[in-house]
C-alpha cells in the first residue's frame, strides 16, 4: 500500500485520476488532494469519504510515496524536485521532464521496463502520443517503422474545463445567432478546425507537433522514425483522433496487421466497414482502450499503409496513463526512485 | 450572350449558383432554374426579377445553351446526354461523368485548355479535389509531385442542406441534454469526427478518398502521382480544411514555396503565426479564393512539406468552380460542342 498525493486534483485531468484510482482499487493507504488556494475549501469523495483539498505548499509531501502531478509544467518543475526530495516518486503528466534524458517516458504497454532504476520523476507522455504508440509498438516489432505522416482532431477537454466551457458557450451562441467570444483559444472553435495547438516555434511547427515527433522517438527508442505532424484541434469535446500514415521498413499485410493490433494490449480494433463501424470520438469518451480502424494499405508506395486512431484523451491519454504507471510501479516494487536500478 | 439553365436550382450548391451568377454579372440572356417535382411553384429572384422553378423533363433543354448541373450523380447521369442531344452543352458539378476518358475535368486555374474540342458535357471535379489542386498546380509546375498524404477536415454542407441541419439539430438537443437523432449520417455528427464520406469500397477506402487519388491524376495529366487519402467529416457547417504532406521531385525551399503560392491564381497566403493567423474555415466561408498556410518543411523525409489549404466548399468546391468553367467557355467561344476542338 503506498501514500498518494494528487497535485492538481482539481483540474479535469486530476478529476478522472480520482476516478480511476477509485475504480481501478489503486492500493493506496492514504490520498491527498493538491491544488491551488483558488479551490481551498472544496472537496470530493473518493472510496466513500469526503477529502478536503490542501493548498499545494512545499511542504505538501511529508508521508507521501507516491505524486500524480497534473497541474501544469510550470508547477511540475517547481514542486516536482521538492517531491522527490522530501522521499516521493512523482509521475508527471506535464511536458516539464518529458525529453529530459534521464526522465523515462513511459507507456505501460510500450516501453515498461524503462522506469526500472528512475531517480524519482516519471515522466507521462502527451495525450496524441500515447494512443498512438499504443498501436504503433507491435508495428515496430513486426515490421519496423521508417516513417509517420501524422494528422489530428483533439478534443477541446486536452486544453482544459475552460475550453469546453468555451466550445459550449460559443456552440451556444452561434445557434442563438449572438456574437461569440474568444477567451482561451486565439479563434473561435465551435464549428470550426484550429490548425494550432500549444505555441508555434520559428521552424513553423507547433510544440504540440514537434512532441508527437520527439516523444514517439524517445518511447520507441529510435532517433530514426521520419516523424511529422499537423496538429489540429476540432469542435470535439473528448477524444482525440488521429490519421496516422504509417511506413514500415518490412511488408506487412492488411491481413496479419488486423491480427497484430487485435492482439495488442489496451488496443480494439473497431473496422467493419459493412456496418459503418470505425472507431468514434463519440464512443471513445470514458473507457480505457485506445481503438484503431480504418486500416488499409496505402498504394502510393511500398510497405505503408492508413490507421485511424482514436482514444479518449484525459483517460489513456492523461489520467489512466499515469495510474497505470502508478499500478506498475507498486507491482514491481519501483516506487522508490532507485529501486531495482 | 448565352441562355443557361441550373439543373437542381434548389439546393445549396444550385443556390450559390444563382447568387454566383448573378454577382459575377455573367452574360447570361435567359436563365431556367430545374428542379424536381418537389420544389415546383417555389421561384427565386434573379437581378431583380423572380425566377420560377420548371419541374425538370426531358423537352426542358430546349433553347438553353449552357446547363449548370448539380441536382445528383443519377440524375445527370440521366438528363446530360439528353441535354446534349438538344444542343447544349453541360457544365456537371456531380461524380457521373468525370472518370470518363473524354469529358474534361476541368480547375479553370490549372487545366482550362482540357475545354477545347468537349463533346457536351465538362465535369466539374470534386470539391475536396478542386481546392487542393488549385494549390498544388504550381507546385507541380515548378518541382513535380511525387507523392501526397492527405487528411480532410470537411463541412456538413458538402452533403447537402439537410446535413446542415442535421448538425443544428444534434447540437441544440446535446446542449439542451435531449437524444439526437441520425438520419443523414450513420452517426452522431455533432461534437464527432465521421471518418466515413461517401460509400466503402473492398480494399477499405472510401470513394471520396479515391476521388481525390483519381480526379487529382486526372487534372494535373499525371498517373504517377503517388496519392493517399483519408477524408473526414467534421461539425463544421461550411468550408472544407485540409492537411497535405506534399512530396516532390525536386528540391523546393520554403520560400519559394510561400512565393509561388502567393502569385499562384485563385490562391492567397494567410500564414503569419506571431499573430495566429492561418487558413480557417469559418473565413472562408463566402470567398472565392482557396486559403493556404502552416507552410512547412517535412523533415522526415528529403523535398518535402506541410500546408493546410481551406476553401469554401460550396463556392470554389462546387458552384464558383462550375461557373467559372461556364465563364471561360463563353469567352473563348467553347460553347457549342467541338468548338475549336
Amino acid at each position: 500500500m503506498v501514500r498518494v498525493a494528487i497535485m492538481g486534483a482539481t483540474g479535469a485531468v486530476g478529476q478522472e485520476m480520482l476516478r480511476i484510482l477509485e475504480q481501478r482499487k489503486f492500493p493506496c493507504s492514504t490520498l491527498k488532494l493538491l491544488a491551488s488556494k483558488r479551490s481551498e475549501g472544496r472537496s470530493f469523495p473518493f472510496r466513500g469519504r469526503l477529502h478536503k483539498v490542501e493548498v499545494l505548499k512545499k511542504t505538501s509531501f511529508k508521508n507521501v510515496d507516491l505524486v500524480l502531478a497534473s497541474a501544469g509544467g510550470s508547477i511540475s518543475k517547481e514542486f516536482a524536485p521538492v517531491a522527490v526530495k522530501a522521499g516521493a516518486s512523482v509521475v508527471d503528466n506535464t511536458s516539464a521532464f518529458r525529453m529530459e534524458k534521464k526522465v523515462p517516458l513511459v507507456v505501460p504497454e510500450v516501453n515498461p521496463e524503462d522506469i526500472r532504476g528512475h531517480r524519482g520523476i516519471i515522466a507521462n507522455p502527451n495525450c496524441s502520443t500515447i494512443q498512438m504508440v499504443v498501436v504503433l509498438k507491435p508495428i515496430y516489432d513486426a515490421a519496423g517503422i521508417k516513417r509517420l505522416v501524422i494528422s489530428t482532431y483533439q478534443a477541446v477537454s486536452g486544453t482544459g474545463t475552460n475550453a469546453i466551457n468555451e466550445l459550449i458557450d460559443q456552440t451556444a451562441d452561434i445557434l442563438e445567432g449572438n456574437p461569440v467570444d474568444c477567451d482561451v483559444y486565439p479563434h473561435q472553435i465551435a464549428f470550426n478546425c484550429l490548425p494550432h495547438i500549444d505555441v508555434f516555434f520559428d521552424n513553423g511547427y507547433s510544440r504540440e507537433e514537434l512532441k508527437m515527433v520527439n516523444e514517439t522517438r524517445k518511447i520507441l527508442h529510435d532517433d530514426s522514425i521520419g516523424i511529422t505532424a499537423t496538429t489540429v484541434r476540432v469542435p470535439v469535446i473528448r477524444s482525440h483522433s488521429e490519421s496516422v500514415n504509417v511506413e514500415t521498413k518490412k511488408k506487412i499485410t492488411v491481413r496479419k496487421l488486423r491480427e497484430l493490433l487485435s492482439k495488442a494490449p489496451g488496443v480494439v480494433v473497431v473496422d467493419d466497414l459493412k456496418n459503418n463501424d470505425y472507431p468514434l470520438a463519440i464512443y471513445g469518451e470514458g473507457r480505457d482502450e485506445t481503438y484503431v480502424g480504418r486500416i488499409r494499405e496505402d498504394f502510393s508506395i511500398k510497405n505503408a499503409f492508413n490507421l485511424w486512431i482514436v482514444s479518449d484523451n484525459l483517460r489513456k491519454g492523461a489520467a489512466l496513463n499515469t495510474i497505470q504507471i502508478a499500478e506498475l510501479m507498486v507491482r514491481k516494487g519501483w516506487v522508490k526512485p532507485g529501486a531495482a536500478g
